[in-house]
């Protein structure tokens, strides 16, 4: 039986089959480190799984899922330059390790190996494939520059949230299983029930990772808790703080975010009560269950399979269930 | 008749129709202005030339000609990053203007809207067109990373320096021939002299910007003048010099190049002489002869209506002369 854990090794196995033993080194060797951080490699994996649900021979699907993680690594080697980010996965990001030039030069080298990747795929539907990749990257550009916009900005609604987590997080989701869907010959009714059951998902997994963040266990979420807090950083929490106060809970909340030197545990703790205060907390929790039902009711309306529907559900149980 | 200039306004007009008026402003803002920033549009120019060498019609090659042009704007855009340049044809460098994370992620996209563009190619030649595009912008970046390891290293050859010229500035010019001849439909034969061509002018005119660079006239040229020279830049005429220089003139050479804090004009005139004394200076102009005459022949070679001949000359006279 195809289950995540036997996608997930071939994924492994031929990632590691991407030459990058080339000069000139300062050039390939970054990619070859960003792509032995390692990760769950849940995109790969949805992608040949939905192929998985319409074609006997995931195969197929194989230059199209590593394009796609190949690009995903490439949007957070990026992303780490413009953020400044020091470590990730427990190690050193490209930026630190390697400096800012190197860490642009390989990112855009990547940008392109991903798409020479995708133009291996031997598919019928790969013209229409091709469309969604460009189009899913462009999105995921457009969601990143709204993040960084958000962050000079103290007025951002949750609605304007949502559609920046659903650009930047959910559509590269949604398209995995779109474009594995498209190479297992799915019909369209199928690639956009899929594509609309992945977006679901990634927004619902957002907003979880914001919750994490600020109310998780550091043991079990391995981050430090906190840090949107400390950053003033817009979540799904701060918007909808912002939305449900009361004139004196927003003074408050104002107070805290415009502190330029706060004591860390203080900030914390003020604006962590805060969310619980307005009711924050609940909203996001409640969205969370609405977006993962609604997910699961779409996924159980599918023309699939039982098996096809129970590799799915795992996976989604393993995207959330991360704090267990 | 088919000349430089009507195929010019060509591409002007549809490099003008690339819609920028999405959101977010400051994602496709950056990208609207590093386009209208101008240039020769050499690139897009030489492969609507080639396609209509074998071909009518010369609009097949259109989305590859303007995916040729993004992709070159998008690795100006980058180089400007990574070298920090505060002007590009006599406006602010998109860094410059809108920042350095801004200029990275709009980088990005037009990486992604040049591959968008070329998708649109409706040719059968299709697939050969974009082996022929993710490998060549592969080369640009190769190009790109050995220029900037050269900047730490004081034992570049010649060989090692024309390689990364190749790689850097010649590939993207022959690869634009060579695409709009398998658009037009040419034979393998004439694709590949046409890329040879390409080869040999994209490093005869890197060459002589070289020169330009050092003995040049500035009001012709419109850049300073000595700027390699001050930057201590490897470029033929330092790595020759380097070659063929006496024990003395060696010393000599790695004197100015050791000084911390020149007197500017003295170190021009210092390195200057040397390139003269070393013959350097007429080893170039050899070089550029040689490569421009072997590029001529081979153009003469070509089974190509004699019209088609006087175009590509008269593209390469372009642009040699731009000390006239």
């Amino acid at each position: 039986m195809i289950s995540y854990e036997n996608i997930l090794l071939n994924v492994e196995k031929w990632l590691s089959e991407i030459d990058c033993a080339h000069e000139p080194r300062n050039l390939y060797e970054p990619i070859d480190y960003s792509l032995s951080l390692g990760g769950k490699r849940l995109r790969p994996v949805l992608c040949l799984s939905a192929c998985s649900l319409f074609r006997d021979d995931y195969e197929s699907a194989r230059w199209c899922a590593l394009a796609i993680e190949v690009f995903h690594n490439f949007t957070l080697l990026h992303d780490d330059v413009m953020d400044k980010a020091g470590i990730r996965r427990g190690k050193p990001t490209v930026v630190a390790k390697y400096g800012l030039n190197t860490a642009i030069l390989s990112g855009d080298a990547m940008l392109i190996e991903a798409y020479r990747l995708l133009s291996l795929t031997d598919s019928p539907s790969y013209p229409l494939v091709c469309d969604v990749f460009s189009q899913t990257a462009m999105q995921v550009c457009e969601g990143q520059q709204y993040d960084m916009d958000f962050e000079n900005r103290t007025d951002v609604s949750t609605e304007e949230y949502l559609n920046m987590i659903r650009l930047k997080t959910a559509v590269l989701l949604a398209a995995s299983l779109k474009m594995g869907a498209l190479i297992g010959g799915a019909s369209l009714c199928d690639v956009e029930a899929l594509y609309e059951y992945g977006i679901q998902l990634g927004i619902a997994f957002q907003i979880q990772d914001d919750l994490l963040d600020t109310f998780g266990d550091e043991k079990t979420f391995g981050k430090t808790i906190g840090g949107d807090i400390m950053s003033n950083k817009k979540t799904f929490l701060l918007t909808t703080a912002l939305e449900r106060a009361t004139t004196e809970q927003r003074l408050e909340l104002a107070s805290w975010l415009s502190l330029t030197d706060p004591v860390r545990e203080e900030k914390i703790e003020g604006v962590r009560n805060l969310f619980i205060a307005t009711r924050a907390r609940e909203v996001a929790q409640a969205k969370i269950e609405s977006l993962y039902s609604k997910a699961m009711n779409d996924l159980r309306a599918m023309d699939i399979t039982a098996e096809g529907k129970r590799m799915f559900i795992d996976s989604a149980e393993k995207l959330f269930h991360r704090t267990k």
